[in-house]
């Protein structure tokens, strides 16, 4: 058997992810499981540290066949320190060494990135953007984030906090943002702002499919309901939807103007809409953008689907050892 | 004398500034003269060669002792090809292949970007951005341009295109600006912005002290006037100057967020305002962008001043040949 392999764990406020690959990404053993995540970062780390011996045993594999472990989590991470805040789905995180707690638990050298930036290597290593040089991924779920491969690398910035696509300020007196400011791109083009305005309609009592979905209750709208709705014709509810997918599209501008990449992959749920969510950020972009690098990119869907993570976090660990 | 001697071009609208410099950044010779851009390409290119040739004879230095040119122009330019279209300021310049003419020239290897990106260079090799990694370097004054350095090398993005951070929109309906869309940085926080909401108070009829310095007549409004009547305590003017910094600040903390640098280095003729400028641009950053982000990056006035664009230039041809 091989002796390298790499193991990538995603980790996730309600799932963890985790495989074991060999140098192509081909995924040799895989581990999926709860998070569990109010019971806290020690648990949750037992619970990782658990899946990671797993994938191994199950696939006949000791742990010195493993050259490097890479790890994902929810920003912010500080990558000189490990994790530095709390994300919302992870309670009690706060100043966690998570790469070194694994790193010494399994005696593997472990590399800790954030979960978008770990993606967006998966999507340039294996996925959509292999072969490019410059490329920006984005992912659109309830959240917005993203991660930049530039000159064929991942670039994290002097902290590991580049990248941020769903915090760049959109409508400086927009809707508030679960980061605490107001107006981010995730406030009103993620599945969370989808979801938000499709309550909103309910709220107002206007007549809409959305409502039928919902059975009446805004708590309960979602951005799919949403989706599903305009899809069936709803006026209300495309309107939500153009409006999410016009911020979008300018948030991608901005990106082409700033960036100028040869490729955008666009990930997470809202990207199995298609061509639906890719047509107006394409529009957008050659509306909004200069001629030259609007014409230079190709904006494409993400490949690697819920696997994305957990093969980021194994590129991760493949591009730190080379 | 040494044969490892550079010479920069800084082709402005109005001026060319042709600089002869040592490894170190030592200006050895400098020529200053008239663009006079209306008399189209093939007599600016005669004047830029004729300018390089005196900064060299004027110094006793054969061209044979020059590494290499560097020239700095204004955008949009595709360094694939050359400039590929024409400038506001450079009537008659289209599909010009600036770089390989000025290199058959004068044979000697010639290289070729956009000013903004030759500027960020020039701050990061010889200003004051000196021995930082990740560096974002942005100009204020009739536009709004940039420079990105990552990872210690001058990012330039697929097509040349990228660091076009006056181009960000910032406020998706906003006033209309020079690129033809709307809302951009540059048409909410650049010297021609303040000077347009200069003169719409004229227009308007309301009495400030700006009235006074334009003579009554808002086409003479500048930027500098709208400075001056907010720093002798005109409240009207005052406004015009918070805003334009409120946009500045929201368009630096987007870059934080995208970019996390160290160092964030302003320069440009709004960069002489000093902390004026630079103050409302930190104190948005710390509002608006990560908490970490924020932390890391120092925000600091450019050190090269009017010798920008040529140092530039040079740091360019330094950068090309190693």
């Amino acid at each position: 058997m091989s002796t390298d392999l790499f193991v990538g764990i995603d980790l996730g406020g309600t799932k963890i992810n985790t495989v074991l690959v060999d140098p192509s990404g081909r995924i040799l053993n895989q581990d999926y499981r709860e998070t569990q995540a109010r019971e806290g970062p020690d648990a949750v780390i037992e619970r990782m540290l658990d899946a990671a011996f797993r994938v191994m045993a199950g696939a006949n594999v000791l742990s010195t066949q493993v050259r490097a472990v890479g790890v994902g989590a929810p920003g912010p991470i500080d990558i000189r320190v490990g994790m530095v805040g709390s994300p919302p789905n992870l309670p009690g995180w706060f100043n966690v060494p998570l790469g070194h707690r694994i790193a010494s638990a399994l005696e593997i050298p472990t590399f800790l990135e954030n979960d978008a930036n770990a993606a967006a290597l998966g999507e340039h290593r294996f996925g959509a953007g292999r072969g490019t040089r410059h490329m920006v991924y984005v992912t659109v779920s309830t959240g917005i984030g993203g991660g930049f491969i530039l000159d064929g690398k991942l670039y994290s910035g002097a902290t590991g906090g580049a990248a941020e696509v769903g915090h760049v300020t959109i409508l400086p007196h927009g809707p508030h943002c679960g980061c605490g400011r107001r107006g981010c791109l995730e406030a009103l083009a993620s599945g969370t702002a989808i979801a938000r305005e499709g309550a909103e309609l309910l709220m107002r009592g206007v007549p809409t499919r959305i409502a039928e979905l919902a059975g009446g209750d805004p708590g309960r709208v979602s951005a799919k309901m949403v989706a599903q709705a305009a899809a069936e014709g709803d006026v209300e509810a495309q309107e939500i939807i153009d409006e999410a997918m016009m911020y979008l599209g300018l948030g991608m501008a901005n990106l082409v103007n700033l960036i100028n990449p040869e490729m955008m992959v666009i990930g997470g749920g809202l990207a199995n809409m298609g061509d639906v969510l890719l047509d107006p950020v394409r529009r957008t972009i050659h509306r909004r953008a200069f001629r030259t690098a609007a014409d230079a990119v190709r904006v494409v869907r993400a490949e690697l689907g819920d696997n994305v993570g957990a093969l980021g976090a194994a590129a991760v660990a493949m591009a730190a050892v080379k």
